[in-house]
């Protein structure tokens, strides 16, 4: 049964597509070099636990993200396993070819809803890296691979605070007018909310009804699941997220990453909505994240085990309430 | 504006009452003993921070929870702060007596919906445990306080996986003919889920209308604040949770506790939704929490900051996305 919100609440969609980008922004920000052999593994295990998307690493400057400069490597020894879909952070018409030259399965551009954090990220106002995505486009064409837009700072910039909905609107429409039509909202730095994500949702479908929503959400204030549940009220059903929470933010150094993949999943299964995941051994999965990464992470279901496991009465002492 | 769930979904309650639970739920885990004038300055300082209500201490044999032994002498020095309402967990007559002369607001009762975990946690039936609570409820009436009914494992038991609704159902009716009018579903070991939540407090209402329903998640498994939205879909007000996010579980060691009142506060204001509560001082308060712990908390909004907090360009590095 698909669980309804409130008496007359909307229905929540009946399946989900769970978009994995633990190897993209969750290792970006890891300073310690993870062997291409260990994000290969990852990638693996995901994709045995049924996981089928994956933002599976960036093509930008090695110098920018020295995390990710076995982009190439790590797709290559991949492969292209049936039936997953593998995209990649495409800054420019640089990162365009080496994305086409790796037989990536969709360029992913991205652009920031705020002017502020578009010239940090990027070095450039948001109009000359919207101008720039025209060559990027060229370039998807000429090689046949789809192109998709992630807006980041879709729901605050941490240099302007609000973002006002007509910045992700402007940006959107751009991104439309290059031939996207799946776009994801990244709620960078952790600042999304259930109105804001009620409220860009409804504005999006309003002005622009032909394109695919995805939504990226932080936990970094607790309420990343809070926000999936409001985008499942609006009926998104794309969701991106780190593995074992992978993941963090350069401006709260104790906050936690992304929202964890198999919290998400845990919360999809237990509303009725089918994933085609595995959740115990996306489980697994996540404990060798851990492994890898050495030390605790923020994924929690990892931690606790599954819903219903049992334990024998005289095993444990209880002072529960 | 308050937060509706879904184009034609519920509206959220537009008041909330936040019943503070880490005095005793939080505490009571904690195996080095904390002094009662640390546990005082943390009472006083969450209602500088403008909350109104506890679960302050428990009355129980304080060899089951050396921690809470002092109870009494907490009440004592914290006195009766005006529109204050605190409460204690009181497992029977003797714990009456001692919450009576505390001058305690109200008294708490706990019976588990599942047989299992009552044998455990009070060494006796849920029958035995009910029948027994007829003498605490006639020295509630002699003082002249009122009771409350706490429903242990109302969403699942560890010992016997699903709980049926007729567990609670039954509870619930056993404190309904003694006079009890309000309710607190505990998710004792976190496995509460959307669904449940929806379909206990249907049935519960359905059943009792005349009930005051409380909701009372912990964060075990990640999703205990998706479990506050399905709360407030069905219109519910009264959420139980702990500052910083304290609190356990004996049975997952490395798993959260209760949900966290400073990553709960902010859910709720940014839903549109008033608490009373001055977030960032609870936060303050939060911190100081996490000092007298002595090691890392769960609570994130604690850490990461206000919402539109902003940085100076020149501050920060940006990697995001």
């Amino acid at each position: 049964m698909i669980y309804q919100f409130g008496q007359n609440g909307a229905a929540f969609p009946r399946r989900v597509r769970v978009v994995e980008v633990g190897t993209r922004d969750g290792f970006q920000s890891q300073a310690e070099w993870i062997p291409t052999e260990a994000k290969l593994g990852v990638l693996k295990g995901l994709i045995a636990a049924g996981l089928r998307e994956f933002e599976a690493t960036s093509f930008v400057s090695p110098r920018a993200v020295p995390q990710l400069r076995d982009g190439a490597e790590l797709l290559a020894a991949l492969g292209h396993p049936p039936g997953v879909k593998l995209t990649a952070l495409v800054p420019n018409a640089k990162g365009a070819e080496a994305a086409a030259a790796a037989g990536i399965g969709a360029m992913v551009v991205f652009v920031s809803a705020s002017e502020s954090h578009n010239l940090k990220n990027l070095n450039r106002t948001r109009a000359a890296s919207l101008e720039g995505l025209a060559q990027v486009r060229d370039i998807a064409d000429a090689a046949g691979i789809p192109m998709q837009g992630a807006i980041a700072t879709s729901f605050g910039c941490p240099f302007e605070g609000e973002v006002p909905v007509e910045s992700v609107l402007m940006v959107a429409r751009a991104y439309h007018d290059l031939g996207i039509r799946h776009i994801t909202l990244g709620d960078t730095t952790g600042v999304a909310t259930p109105p804001l994500v009620a409220e860009r949702v409804r504005s999006l479908r309003a002005e622009l009804p032909d394109l695919e929503i995805a939504l990226h959400f932080h936990n970094t204030r607790g309420v990343g699941l809070a926000n999936v549940m409001a985008g499942l009220a609006e009926g998104i059903d794309i969701y991106e997220s780190s593995v074992a929470g992978l993941g963090g933010c350069p401006f709260v150094p104790r906050a936690t990453g992304n929202i964890s993949t198999e919290d998400l999943v845990y919360l999809l299964h237990e509303c009725g909505i089918e994933t085609g995941i595995d959740l115990d051994a996306l489980c697994d999965v996540a404990r060798a994240v851990e492994a890898i990464i050495g030390h605790e992470l923020a994924g929690q279901v990892m931690k606790a085990g599954p819903r219903l496991q049992t334990a024998a009465m005289d095993e444990v002492r209880t002072a529960c309430g």
